[in-house]
């Protein structure tokens, strides 16, 4: 009956399937794959002449598996979420080619009959990244050893994940010892584990994300990818399981300039960056009396150079923390990661 | 695909099974039912001469058949949550004789092989109140018609149900149009119905509430079961969906008179029942703005009479609400109503 829950592990490095997809929007998890861990990435395959390209080697999954690939990854969407009729022959050659096959869609691959035959016949697994790992236990609250750095937001879809592995990559180029910790999808895919954090039964879901950073070495940073916001009416549930969990020394709290309301429910009104700020450390000091605020990741990506700069410069100013555009760097952002290190 | 999620219903009335249960603690579910739905109970079955009694007419599956039971209920467990082999002659027996299984245990009645053959041969449904019913969908966060009263608690396993059971009972005889809305097994079993909130996955949590207090008639009040507690580092995430998802006008802090530490994890203090009152109205206000305490449920069981009354008065004069013992009864949980229904 025991098991030993851990984290989802993919078998990498990968080969990048980019099926017939021609509208690059669908293919957000491969573009995240080849900026965030291109080192895993040995090319892409698509079965479309008309595909997007991510500019990678295109290799059959023979070649990919001769340089050494472990798994073929799905790295598109589309509108229904499933596994397309014109995809199989591709995913059925990667089997045979000794590959497992790696999918976040909707439709499951174990859910496939097709592919369960020839995954069996040819001794290969089929990961679905939105199945979350067994035996999962209910949280102990326990105080773990190392640091954590969680990404919390005043609304979903607005540069949490970015955020994470901007600090974590940022880190280590400064030597600190730090693992970027995933729980949606594409992260899960870009670090090669992780947590479906919203796939995970409620009772659940802290008992997760405390395994999802275990205790380490005292000066390890695990940086955490966030999900969702405790501001929203349909995900709140998940980023407090995954903020009790997670135990954080220090959030960052990311936000992007100039959104006024919940992605999608207009008559919900963001909050400030001072209520999200005091709202996550109130709950957050319950599993971890510690807990600060190292300062505001803001996405600029709607403004010129010249208005991030200022209006970084002004809300660091108002609210008395670092605030920085991780995808624009900077001092802003050196001066974020100082604050979330040294505090 | 597209399915429109239910609650769970559960066939009745029901005759209640105890297995060879001989010790009461074990038969808590059992008891709830004769308590709080006694008409819906034609009667009891054990398979031991020694096993409890509730004091029911002991029936067979079939008389209990012949007197309009749809369903036999498991109403006892162990400590391994299994279907023991002693059990399983009354079980067949009993969908042999026309009646549909339900139960709340760790091991799930449709994963007993000897059991779905016997339901498919019989025409019988197994009902496993633990697995959620599907299709449930993220929550809208858009405001319902209809009143809603929230049980809230400082902790776990002090009184929830049996407040909000208490409070739905009293609003009935008060001629309030009221209906019980039961979040976990025994409360589905004694409703008939009800979302098992633990058991849904985080995205749908808020979802799911959502669909158990579904939009009523203006001056109608859906008393909502309590799950956890917004404290509690392992289940504070089913609380909080569930919050979000009723949009309750009215919380109940439910406490129990002496507990100073979380059931089983003594590194955690209680909050105070102001810290209690506060988050819950801060977070809930987010789906809900109107949202108001009516006043604290305080379990006394532990405490004589006098003691019992000399604290609910002290306490009421300190924070300035009603506080009442639903269980005592009495002016206070008058006063506790009244306060809930007019503010």
């Amino acid at each position: 009956m025991t098991e030993l829950a851990t984290t989802l592990d993919l078998p990498r490095p990968y080969l990048l399937f980019l099926g017939d997809i021609t509208e690059p929007g669908f293919a957000k998890t491969a573009y995240g794959l080849r900026d965030w861990g291109r080192e895993q990435c040995v090319g892409e395959l698509s079965c479309s002449p008309d595909a997007v390209t991510l500019g990678l080697p295109k290799l059959t999954p023979a070649q990919a598996r001769a340089q050494g690939a472990r798994s073929m990854i799905i790295g598109v969407a589309n509108v229904g979420g499933r596994i397309l009729e014109s995809w199989m022959p591709s995913l059925l050659d990667a089997l045979a080619a000794g590959l497992d096959l790696v999918a976040g869609m909707h439709t499951r691959l174990v859910d496939t009959p097709a592919l369960v035959a020839a995954a069996e016949r040819h001794g290969r697994r089929l990961i679905d990244v939105r199945t979350p790992p067994r035996g999962i236990p209910t949280a102990t609250g326990r105080k773990r050893s190392g640091k954590r750095l969680l990404a919390v937001g005043t609304d979903c879809a607005l540069g949490k994940k970015y955020t994470a592995l901007a600090i974590w990559k940022a880190l280590k180029k400064r030597g600190v010892s730090a693992d970027f910790r995933a729980t949606g999808q594409t992260g899960i895919m870009i670090a090669g584990s992780g947590m479906p954090m919203d796939a995970i039964v409620s009772d659940f879901e802290a008992g997760a994300a405390e395994i999802l950073s275990p205790g380490a070495s005292p000066d390890h940073w695990d940086v955490i990818e966030g999900q969702g916001s405790l501001f929203h009416p349909a995900y709140a549930a998940v980023s407090l399981g995954l903020l009790h969990g997670s135990q954080p020394d220090v959030i960052v709290v990311c936000h992007e300039a100039g959104r006024t309301h919940v992605l999608g429910l207009p008559e919900y009104a963001l909050p400030s960056l001072e209520e999200t700020i005091d709202l996550n450390l109130r709950l957050g000091r319950r599993t971890n009396p510690a807990i600060r605020c190292g300062g505001i990741s803001l996405n600029t990506s709607k403004l010129s150079e010249s208005e991030a700069r200022r209006l970084m410069a002004s809300e660091s100013r108002r609210l008395g923390m670092p605030v920085a555009d991780p995808i624009r760097g900077g001092e802003e952002f050196e001066r974020l990661l100082d604050a979330c290190l040294h505090g």
